[in-house]
Protein backbone atom coordinates (compact mmCIF):
# COMPACT_ATOMS: atom_id res chain seq x y z
CA UNK A 1 0.00 0.00 0.00
CA UNK A 2 1.29 3.32 -0.80
CA UNK A 3 -0.07 6.48 0.65
CA UNK A 4 -0.89 9.12 -1.57
CA UNK A 5 -0.19 12.59 -0.89
CA UNK A 6 -2.47 15.75 -1.37
CA UNK A 7 -1.25 18.91 -3.14
CA UNK A 8 0.11 21.16 -0.39
CA UNK A 9 2.00 17.92 1.09
CA UNK A 10 3.32 17.24 -2.27
CA UNK A 11 4.32 20.96 -2.24
CA UNK A 12 5.96 21.22 1.54
CA UNK A 13 7.97 17.77 0.86
CA UNK A 14 9.63 19.53 -1.99
CA UNK A 15 9.88 22.17 -0.38
CA UNK A 16 11.59 20.49 2.61
CA UNK A 17 13.99 18.13 -0.05
CA UNK A 18 15.69 21.46 -0.66
CA UNK A 19 15.40 23.89 2.52
CA UNK A 20 15.79 21.27 5.17
CA UNK A 21 17.89 18.63 3.50
CA UNK A 22 19.67 21.26 0.84
CA UNK A 23 19.15 18.88 -1.97
CA UNK A 24 19.86 20.70 -5.22
CA UNK A 25 17.37 21.13 -7.42
CA UNK A 26 19.42 19.79 -10.84
CA UNK A 27 20.48 17.02 -8.14
CA UNK A 28 17.09 15.07 -7.44
CA UNK A 29 15.76 16.26 -10.76
CA UNK A 30 18.49 14.08 -12.37
CA UNK A 31 17.57 11.14 -10.44
CA UNK A 32 14.13 11.63 -10.93
CA UNK A 33 14.45 11.94 -14.89
CA UNK A 34 17.22 8.85 -14.82
CA UNK A 35 14.07 6.62 -12.97
CA UNK A 36 11.40 7.53 -15.14
CA UNK A 37 13.75 6.79 -18.16
CA UNK A 38 14.83 3.09 -16.82
CA UNK A 39 10.83 2.31 -15.90
CA UNK A 40 10.18 3.57 -19.59
CA UNK A 41 12.67 0.94 -20.74
CA UNK A 42 11.51 -1.98 -18.46
CA UNK A 43 7.34 -1.15 -19.64
CA UNK A 44 8.14 -0.39 -23.57
CA UNK A 45 11.36 -1.92 -24.49
CA UNK A 46 10.43 -1.69 -27.93
CA UNK A 47 9.96 1.72 -28.48
CA UNK A 48 12.25 3.57 -29.25
CA UNK A 49 11.02 6.53 -31.05
CA UNK A 50 9.94 8.98 -28.51
CA UNK A 51 8.70 12.27 -28.04
CA UNK A 52 8.94 14.60 -24.83
CA UNK A 53 6.92 16.89 -24.44
CA UNK A 54 8.05 19.31 -21.58
CA UNK A 55 6.24 22.19 -19.27
CA UNK A 56 7.99 25.18 -18.26
CA UNK A 57 8.55 23.85 -14.71
CA UNK A 58 10.26 21.35 -12.77
CA UNK A 59 8.10 18.32 -14.04
CA UNK A 60 9.32 19.52 -17.77
CA UNK A 61 13.09 19.52 -16.41
CA UNK A 62 12.35 15.91 -15.11
CA UNK A 63 11.62 15.38 -18.62
CA UNK A 64 14.42 16.57 -20.44
CA UNK A 65 16.48 14.61 -17.94
CA UNK A 66 14.41 11.29 -19.16
CA UNK A 67 14.74 12.33 -22.53
CA UNK A 68 18.91 12.47 -22.17
CA UNK A 69 18.96 9.02 -20.24
CA UNK A 70 16.40 7.73 -22.91
CA UNK A 71 19.01 8.69 -25.77
CA UNK A 72 22.27 6.99 -23.41
CA UNK A 73 20.19 4.23 -23.31
CA UNK A 74 20.02 3.53 -26.98
CA UNK A 75 16.62 4.93 -27.87
CA UNK A 76 15.75 7.79 -30.53
CA UNK A 77 13.89 10.57 -28.55
CA UNK A 78 12.45 13.73 -29.82
CA UNK A 79 11.78 16.86 -27.69
CA UNK A 80 8.96 18.97 -28.28
CA UNK A 81 9.45 22.12 -25.32
CA UNK A 82 6.62 24.80 -26.64
CA UNK A 83 7.35 27.79 -24.51
CA UNK A 84 11.28 28.99 -24.66
CA UNK A 85 13.30 28.65 -21.30
CA UNK A 86 14.26 31.48 -19.13
CA UNK A 87 15.41 29.86 -16.15
CA UNK A 88 19.18 28.83 -16.67
CA UNK A 89 18.75 25.49 -14.84
CA UNK A 90 16.22 24.41 -17.52
CA UNK A 91 18.63 26.37 -20.29
CA UNK A 92 21.14 24.00 -19.36
CA UNK A 93 19.26 20.76 -19.61
CA UNK A 94 18.35 21.84 -23.32
CA UNK A 95 21.70 22.75 -24.00
CA UNK A 96 22.41 19.10 -22.31
CA UNK A 97 19.97 17.39 -24.39
CA UNK A 98 21.64 19.17 -27.95
CA UNK A 99 24.59 17.96 -27.17
CA UNK A 100 23.38 14.81 -27.15
CA UNK A 101 22.06 14.96 -30.55
CA UNK A 102 18.48 15.16 -29.16
CA UNK A 103 16.13 16.98 -31.78
CA UNK A 104 13.83 19.66 -30.50
CA UNK A 105 10.42 20.14 -32.81
CA UNK A 106 9.84 24.17 -33.38
CA UNK A 107 5.98 23.35 -34.44
CA UNK A 108 2.93 21.56 -32.31
CA UNK A 109 3.15 17.67 -33.96
CA UNK A 110 -0.41 17.01 -35.21
CA UNK A 111 -2.09 13.98 -34.45
CA UNK A 112 -1.25 11.79 -37.28
CA UNK A 113 2.36 12.69 -36.33
CA UNK A 114 2.03 12.10 -32.97
CA UNK A 115 0.49 8.59 -34.69
CA UNK A 116 3.25 7.57 -37.15
CA UNK A 117 6.15 8.94 -36.06
CA UNK A 118 6.48 7.95 -32.38
CA UNK A 119 5.63 4.74 -30.49
CA UNK A 120 5.53 6.36 -26.84
CA UNK A 121 5.01 10.06 -25.75
CA UNK A 122 6.08 11.28 -22.49
CA UNK A 123 3.93 13.97 -20.85
CA UNK A 124 6.24 16.16 -18.80
CA UNK A 125 4.00 19.29 -19.01
CA UNK A 126 2.50 19.81 -15.58
CA UNK A 127 3.00 18.52 -11.76
CA UNK A 128 1.81 18.68 -8.51
CA UNK A 129 1.81 22.32 -8.55
CA UNK A 130 -0.58 22.79 -11.78
CA UNK A 131 -3.71 24.91 -11.72
CA UNK A 132 -5.84 25.11 -14.21
CA UNK A 133 -6.16 26.12 -16.76
CA UNK A 134 -3.93 25.18 -19.54
CA UNK A 135 -1.57 27.93 -21.05
CA UNK A 136 -2.23 28.79 -24.38
CA UNK A 137 1.18 27.40 -25.42
CA UNK A 138 0.25 24.23 -24.42
CA UNK A 139 -3.33 23.95 -25.33
CA UNK A 140 -3.15 22.11 -29.04
CA UNK A 141 -0.60 19.39 -27.57
CA UNK A 142 -2.81 18.77 -24.97
CA UNK A 143 -5.69 18.62 -27.62
CA UNK A 144 -3.55 16.18 -29.84
CA UNK A 145 -2.20 13.97 -27.34
CA UNK A 146 -5.77 13.21 -26.09
CA UNK A 147 -6.85 12.52 -29.37
CA UNK A 148 -4.01 10.18 -30.34
CA UNK A 149 -3.45 6.56 -30.41
CA UNK A 150 0.00 6.11 -29.27
CA UNK A 151 0.78 5.60 -25.74
CA UNK A 152 1.22 8.11 -23.59
CA UNK A 153 3.52 7.96 -20.31
CA UNK A 154 2.69 10.54 -18.04
CA UNK A 155 5.55 12.03 -14.85
CA UNK A 156 4.29 12.58 -11.59
CA UNK A 157 1.02 13.52 -12.90
CA UNK A 158 -0.97 13.73 -16.00
CA UNK A 159 -1.15 17.19 -17.56
CA UNK A 160 -4.17 18.74 -16.96
CA UNK A 161 -5.91 16.98 -14.35
CA UNK A 162 -6.85 18.26 -10.98
CA UNK A 163 -3.42 16.91 -8.68
CA UNK A 164 -6.35 15.74 -6.35
CA UNK A 165 -9.49 15.32 -7.62
CA UNK A 166 -8.06 13.84 -10.74
CA UNK A 167 -9.15 14.01 -14.33
CA UNK A 168 -12.22 16.66 -15.19
CA UNK A 169 -15.15 16.42 -17.34
CA UNK A 170 -14.20 17.88 -20.53
CA UNK A 171 -11.57 15.70 -22.65
CA UNK A 172 -8.27 14.50 -20.67
CA UNK A 173 -5.38 12.29 -21.22
CA UNK A 174 -5.77 8.73 -20.14
CA UNK A 175 -2.03 7.74 -20.39
CA UNK A 176 -1.18 3.89 -20.39
CA UNK A 177 1.57 4.79 -18.09
CA UNK A 178 2.06 6.81 -14.90
CA UNK A 179 5.40 7.52 -13.33
CA UNK A 180 4.84 8.78 -9.49
CA UNK A 181 7.76 10.56 -8.28
CA UNK A 182 8.90 9.77 -4.29
CA UNK A 183 4.65 8.98 -3.80
CA UNK A 184 1.55 9.09 -5.70
CA UNK A 185 -0.43 12.10 -5.31
CA UNK A 186 -4.27 11.52 -4.91
CA UNK A 187 -4.80 11.68 -8.84
CA UNK A 188 -3.19 8.66 -9.02
CA UNK A 189 -6.25 6.95 -7.99
CA UNK A 190 -8.57 7.65 -10.69
CA UNK A 191 -5.50 6.12 -12.83
CA UNK A 192 -6.58 3.82 -15.59
CA UNK A 193 -3.77 3.26 -17.24
CA UNK A 194 -1.91 -0.32 -17.69
CA UNK A 195 1.49 0.59 -15.49
CA UNK A 196 2.03 2.67 -13.00
CA UNK A 197 5.36 3.05 -11.51
CA UNK A 198 7.19 4.78 -8.63
CA UNK A 199 10.26 6.38 -9.19
CA UNK A 200 12.51 9.18 -7.31
CA UNK A 201 14.17 7.33 -4.49
CA UNK A 202 16.05 9.61 -2.58
CA UNK A 203 13.57 10.30 0.52
CA UNK A 204 15.28 10.36 3.78
CA UNK A 205 14.02 8.58 6.42
CA UNK A 206 12.91 11.78 8.73
CA UNK A 207 10.61 13.04 5.62
CA UNK A 208 9.24 9.13 5.11
CA UNK A 209 8.15 9.25 8.59
CA UNK A 210 7.20 12.63 8.93
CA UNK A 211 4.53 12.06 5.66
CA UNK A 212 3.54 8.14 6.63
CA UNK A 213 5.23 6.73 3.28
CA UNK A 214 5.50 3.22 3.06
CA UNK A 215 9.06 2.16 2.54
CA UNK A 216 8.18 0.07 -0.78
CA UNK A 217 10.57 -2.60 -1.65
CA UNK A 218 12.64 -1.33 -4.91
CA UNK A 219 14.31 -4.48 -6.36
CA UNK A 220 18.16 -4.03 -5.67
CA UNK A 221 19.92 -0.87 -6.88
CA UNK A 222 16.96 -0.26 -9.28
CA UNK A 223 15.20 3.61 -9.02
CA UNK A 224 11.83 2.44 -10.24
CA UNK A 225 9.59 0.11 -8.77
CA UNK A 226 6.08 -1.38 -10.09
CA UNK A 227 3.43 -0.42 -7.88
CA UNK A 228 0.45 -3.31 -8.04
CA UNK A 229 -3.01 -1.68 -9.98
CA UNK A 230 -4.86 -2.38 -6.49
CA UNK A 231 -3.30 -0.10 -4.26
CA UNK B 1 39.20 -1.98 -25.57
CA UNK B 2 39.20 1.13 -23.54
CA UNK B 3 41.23 3.75 -23.71
CA UNK B 4 43.39 5.62 -21.00
CA UNK B 5 43.12 9.29 -20.38
CA UNK B 6 46.38 11.14 -19.30
CA UNK B 7 46.31 13.65 -16.50
CA UNK B 8 45.69 16.44 -18.61
CA UNK B 9 43.27 14.77 -20.67
CA UNK B 10 41.01 14.39 -17.62
CA UNK B 11 40.96 17.42 -16.18
CA UNK B 12 39.90 18.95 -19.71
CA UNK B 13 37.43 16.73 -20.06
CA UNK B 14 36.25 17.52 -16.51
CA UNK B 15 36.52 21.26 -17.14
CA UNK B 16 34.70 20.58 -21.03
CA UNK B 17 31.49 18.89 -18.88
CA UNK B 18 31.02 21.93 -16.65
CA UNK B 19 31.77 25.05 -18.68
CA UNK B 20 30.48 23.57 -22.42
CA UNK B 21 27.83 21.04 -21.31
CA UNK B 22 27.12 23.41 -18.30
CA UNK B 23 26.46 20.21 -16.38
CA UNK B 24 26.17 20.85 -12.34
CA UNK B 25 28.94 19.58 -10.29
CA UNK B 26 26.17 17.95 -7.90
CA UNK B 27 24.39 16.80 -11.13
CA UNK B 28 27.05 14.70 -12.22
CA UNK B 29 28.64 13.88 -9.16
CA UNK B 30 25.07 12.61 -8.14
CA UNK B 31 25.45 10.22 -11.80
CA UNK B 32 28.97 9.17 -10.58
CA UNK B 33 28.37 8.23 -7.04
CA UNK B 34 24.91 6.21 -8.29
CA UNK B 35 27.44 4.47 -10.22
CA UNK B 36 29.72 3.26 -7.89
CA UNK B 37 26.97 2.12 -5.31
CA UNK B 38 25.73 0.04 -8.28
CA UNK B 39 28.92 -1.64 -8.84
CA UNK B 40 29.54 -2.48 -4.91
CA UNK B 41 26.07 -3.87 -4.96
CA UNK B 42 26.66 -6.44 -7.89
CA UNK B 43 30.48 -7.15 -7.02
CA UNK B 44 30.22 -7.48 -3.15
CA UNK B 45 26.24 -8.04 -2.17
CA UNK B 46 26.67 -9.20 1.34
CA UNK B 47 29.63 -6.98 2.20
CA UNK B 48 27.15 -4.32 3.82
CA UNK B 49 29.52 -2.91 7.07
CA UNK B 50 31.11 -0.27 4.22
CA UNK B 51 33.80 2.59 5.59
CA UNK B 52 33.43 5.25 2.63
CA UNK B 53 36.81 7.29 3.62
CA UNK B 54 36.29 10.92 1.76
CA UNK B 55 39.05 13.60 1.03
CA UNK B 56 38.37 17.34 0.36
CA UNK B 57 37.37 17.11 -3.04
CA UNK B 58 35.01 15.81 -5.95
CA UNK B 59 36.16 12.46 -5.54
CA UNK B 60 35.42 12.95 -1.60
CA UNK B 61 32.03 14.10 -3.14
CA UNK B 62 31.87 11.42 -5.22
CA UNK B 63 32.18 8.91 -2.26
CA UNK B 64 29.92 10.92 -0.10
CA UNK B 65 27.05 10.48 -2.53
CA UNK B 66 28.24 6.97 -3.11
CA UNK B 67 27.41 6.20 0.78
CA UNK B 68 24.47 8.16 0.56
CA UNK B 69 22.98 5.32 -1.71
CA UNK B 70 24.52 2.52 -0.38
CA UNK B 71 22.43 3.13 2.64
CA UNK B 72 19.27 3.45 0.34
CA UNK B 73 20.43 0.10 -0.73
CA UNK B 74 19.84 -1.88 2.24
CA UNK B 75 24.02 -1.33 2.97
CA UNK B 76 24.58 0.00 6.53
CA UNK B 77 28.21 2.72 5.50
CA UNK B 78 29.63 5.05 7.51
CA UNK B 79 31.82 7.78 6.77
CA UNK B 80 35.77 9.32 7.71
CA UNK B 81 35.67 12.77 6.57
CA UNK B 82 39.21 13.70 8.17
CA UNK B 83 38.71 17.44 6.68
CA UNK B 84 36.29 19.31 7.72
CA UNK B 85 34.35 20.74 4.60
CA UNK B 86 33.94 24.58 3.44
CA UNK B 87 32.82 24.37 0.34
CA UNK B 88 28.87 24.44 0.08
CA UNK B 89 28.79 21.65 -2.18
CA UNK B 90 30.38 19.29 -0.15
CA UNK B 91 28.50 21.16 3.52
CA UNK B 92 25.32 20.06 1.79
CA UNK B 93 26.66 16.13 1.07
CA UNK B 94 27.31 15.63 4.48
CA UNK B 95 24.15 16.78 5.44
CA UNK B 96 22.37 14.73 3.26
CA UNK B 97 24.31 11.67 4.63
CA UNK B 98 23.39 13.07 8.27
CA UNK B 99 19.90 12.98 7.47
CA UNK B 100 19.88 9.69 5.97
CA UNK B 101 21.13 7.75 9.34
CA UNK B 102 25.00 7.48 8.53
CA UNK B 103 27.43 7.92 11.16
CA UNK B 104 30.54 10.12 10.89
CA UNK B 105 33.57 8.82 12.44
CA UNK B 106 35.48 11.26 14.25
CA UNK B 107 39.18 9.84 14.57
CA UNK B 108 40.96 7.73 12.83
CA UNK B 109 40.57 4.31 12.27
CA UNK B 110 42.96 1.57 13.72
CA UNK B 111 43.67 -0.70 11.44
CA UNK B 112 42.21 -3.58 13.90
CA UNK B 113 38.21 -1.73 13.47
CA UNK B 114 39.06 -1.57 9.82
CA UNK B 115 39.48 -4.99 10.11
CA UNK B 116 36.81 -6.11 12.37
CA UNK B 117 34.30 -3.60 12.10
CA UNK B 118 34.06 -3.15 8.13
CA UNK B 119 33.73 -5.61 5.16
CA UNK B 120 34.73 -3.36 2.34
CA UNK B 121 36.43 0.52 2.67
CA UNK B 122 35.43 2.63 -0.18
CA UNK B 123 38.92 4.68 -0.92
CA UNK B 124 37.07 8.41 -2.29
CA UNK B 125 40.24 10.57 -1.15
CA UNK B 126 41.86 11.85 -3.93
CA UNK B 127 41.11 12.24 -7.54
CA UNK B 128 42.70 12.43 -10.94
CA UNK B 129 43.81 16.22 -9.84
CA UNK B 130 45.67 14.33 -7.24
CA UNK B 131 49.34 15.94 -7.04
CA UNK B 132 51.38 14.42 -4.16
CA UNK B 133 52.50 14.69 -1.27
CA UNK B 134 49.33 13.10 0.63
CA UNK B 135 48.53 16.09 3.20
CA UNK B 136 49.02 15.34 6.65
CA UNK B 137 45.14 14.87 7.36
CA UNK B 138 45.00 11.74 5.57
CA UNK B 139 48.54 10.25 6.33
CA UNK B 140 47.40 8.00 9.28
CA UNK B 141 44.56 6.94 7.34
CA UNK B 142 46.25 5.80 4.50
CA UNK B 143 48.52 3.82 6.15
CA UNK B 144 46.07 2.14 7.99
CA UNK B 145 43.99 1.11 4.79
CA UNK B 146 47.40 0.01 3.39
CA UNK B 147 47.58 -2.11 6.46
CA UNK B 148 44.36 -3.60 6.69
CA UNK B 149 42.89 -7.04 5.26
CA UNK B 150 39.32 -5.86 4.83
CA UNK B 151 39.20 -5.92 0.61
CA UNK B 152 39.29 -1.68 -1.21
CA UNK B 153 37.62 -0.26 -4.13
CA UNK B 154 38.74 2.41 -5.36
CA UNK B 155 36.87 5.51 -6.89
CA UNK B 156 38.21 6.34 -9.93
CA UNK B 157 42.01 6.53 -8.80
CA UNK B 158 43.69 4.38 -5.89
CA UNK B 159 44.58 7.43 -3.98
CA UNK B 160 48.25 8.03 -3.38
CA UNK B 161 48.96 6.37 -6.90
CA UNK B 162 50.25 8.83 -9.45
CA UNK B 163 47.47 9.54 -12.11
CA UNK B 164 49.60 8.38 -14.92
CA UNK B 165 52.41 6.15 -13.45
CA UNK B 166 50.30 4.33 -10.68
CA UNK B 167 51.75 3.08 -6.96
CA UNK B 168 55.18 4.67 -6.47
CA UNK B 169 57.76 2.49 -4.83
CA UNK B 170 56.68 2.59 -1.01
CA UNK B 171 54.06 1.32 0.47
CA UNK B 172 50.83 2.13 -1.91
CA UNK B 173 47.09 0.98 -1.58
CA UNK B 174 46.25 -2.38 -3.83
CA UNK B 175 42.90 -1.97 -4.24
CA UNK B 176 40.70 -5.00 -4.54
CA UNK B 177 37.88 -3.05 -7.13
CA UNK B 178 38.42 0.37 -8.85
CA UNK B 179 35.71 2.13 -10.45
CA UNK B 180 37.17 4.23 -13.33
CA UNK B 181 34.77 7.82 -13.84
CA UNK B 182 34.23 8.45 -17.66
CA UNK B 183 36.63 6.91 -18.65
CA UNK B 184 40.27 4.54 -17.21
CA UNK B 185 43.24 7.26 -16.10
CA UNK B 186 46.42 6.01 -17.22
CA UNK B 187 47.27 4.61 -13.81
CA UNK B 188 44.88 1.89 -14.05
CA UNK B 189 47.33 -0.30 -16.00
CA UNK B 190 48.84 -1.11 -12.84
CA UNK B 191 45.81 -2.00 -11.34
CA UNK B 192 46.16 -5.54 -10.31
CA UNK B 193 42.90 -5.91 -8.26
CA UNK B 194 40.05 -8.58 -8.92
CA UNK B 195 37.27 -5.86 -10.28
CA UNK B 196 37.72 -3.15 -12.85
CA UNK B 197 34.85 -1.44 -13.64
CA UNK B 198 33.76 1.83 -15.31
CA UNK B 199 30.91 4.30 -14.28
CA UNK B 200 29.81 7.46 -15.22
CA UNK B 201 27.55 7.04 -18.38
CA UNK B 202 26.99 10.77 -19.10
CA UNK B 203 29.75 11.91 -21.76
CA UNK B 204 27.99 12.88 -24.58
CA UNK B 205 29.23 11.83 -28.10
CA UNK B 206 31.37 14.79 -29.51
CA UNK B 207 32.83 14.43 -26.29
CA UNK B 208 33.29 10.96 -26.83
CA UNK B 209 35.03 10.98 -30.18
CA UNK B 210 37.15 14.23 -29.36
CA UNK B 211 38.93 12.33 -26.45
CA UNK B 212 38.44 9.33 -28.77
CA UNK B 213 36.73 6.98 -26.11
CA UNK B 214 35.12 3.75 -27.03
CA UNK B 215 31.52 3.16 -26.73
CA UNK B 216 31.70 0.32 -24.69
CA UNK B 217 28.15 -1.38 -24.31
CA UNK B 218 26.65 -0.97 -20.78
CA UNK B 219 24.18 -3.45 -20.20
CA UNK B 220 20.81 -2.38 -20.57
CA UNK B 221 19.85 1.26 -18.03
CA UNK B 222 23.38 0.08 -15.99
CA UNK B 223 25.47 2.76 -15.26
CA UNK B 224 28.46 0.60 -14.22
CA UNK B 225 30.10 -1.99 -16.67
CA UNK B 226 32.60 -4.57 -16.06
CA UNK B 227 35.74 -3.98 -17.90
CA UNK B 228 37.54 -7.34 -19.51
CA UNK B 229 40.56 -7.66 -17.08
CA UNK B 230 43.28 -7.28 -20.34
CA UNK B 231 42.57 -3.82 -21.67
Amino acid sequence: MARYLNQSEAIRLDEELFNECHFGVEQLMELAGLSCATAIVEVYPESKNVLVVSGPGNNGGDGLVCARHLKVFGYNPAIYYPKFAVKTLYKNLILQCELFGIPFLMSCPEVEDLNSKYSLVVDAMFGFSFKPPVRDEFKDIMHNMIQMSTPCCSIDIPSGWHVEKGPHDGECLQPDMLISLSAPKLCAKYFKGRYHYLGGRFIPPYLMEKYHLEYLKYPSTNSHLKLNSEI
